[in-house]
């Protein structure tokens, strides 16, 4: 459920999305699809996910370059599944490209 | 719960978390308080945040520039938040710091 990501610089891309109410079990097989395709692409480098019991949901993908992203934007699946939450599962959304400059770990040792 | 952020670029701080399973009412309130005191900061521009039923949460939060996520990083009240977040509510989390360089919108047209 945690990413394990390199030391940075790497990209994330942030989509935060807000679901409409139906076609529940379609939408849970592509995400699934999705990620699982995802992780066959490369530079990718990890993802986590988590979505609220209002509906909104936000998933961070990590990729090693732009051009990871930009390659799997335009893989023919993911084009065809992005048309479909246009049409069919989201309400609204958000997508945004960052450059990942630091980050940090915390997990408590075991006693 | 979408943020209304300015167009790029800025900074985003992604925050990636798993509670533990007690002191909800404490985590909470103190979630809120951070959330109202953080809108306060200069150089503050939104917050979305969601946790599933898996105890993972992702809360994005977004920057003018480094220097407000600095200032916030020091806050006093805030310097006290993170102390109990690592001793009380929190097994695990992870933080990143990235640059915003791209970002697009999607909401349908109202027919």
């Amino acid at each position: 459920m945690f990413a394990s990501t390199p030391p940075p610089p790497y990209y994330v891309v942030i989509f935060t999305s807000l679901r409409n109410q139906y076609d529940e079990v379609g939408y849970e097989a592509m995400a699934e699809r999705m990620l699982a395709l995802a992780q066959c692409q490369a530079g990718f480098l990890g993802a986590e996910s988590a979505r609220g019991s209002d509906g909104l949901g936000i998933t961070v993908s990590y990729w090693r370059d732009e051009a990871s992203i930009q390659a799997w934007r335009n893989q023919l699946d993911h084009l065809e599944a992005q048309r479909l939450g246009r049409t069919r599962w989201y309400e609204r959304y958000s997508l945004r490209v960052a450059h990942v400059e630091r980050a940090y770990e915390f997990s408590p040792s075991p006693v």
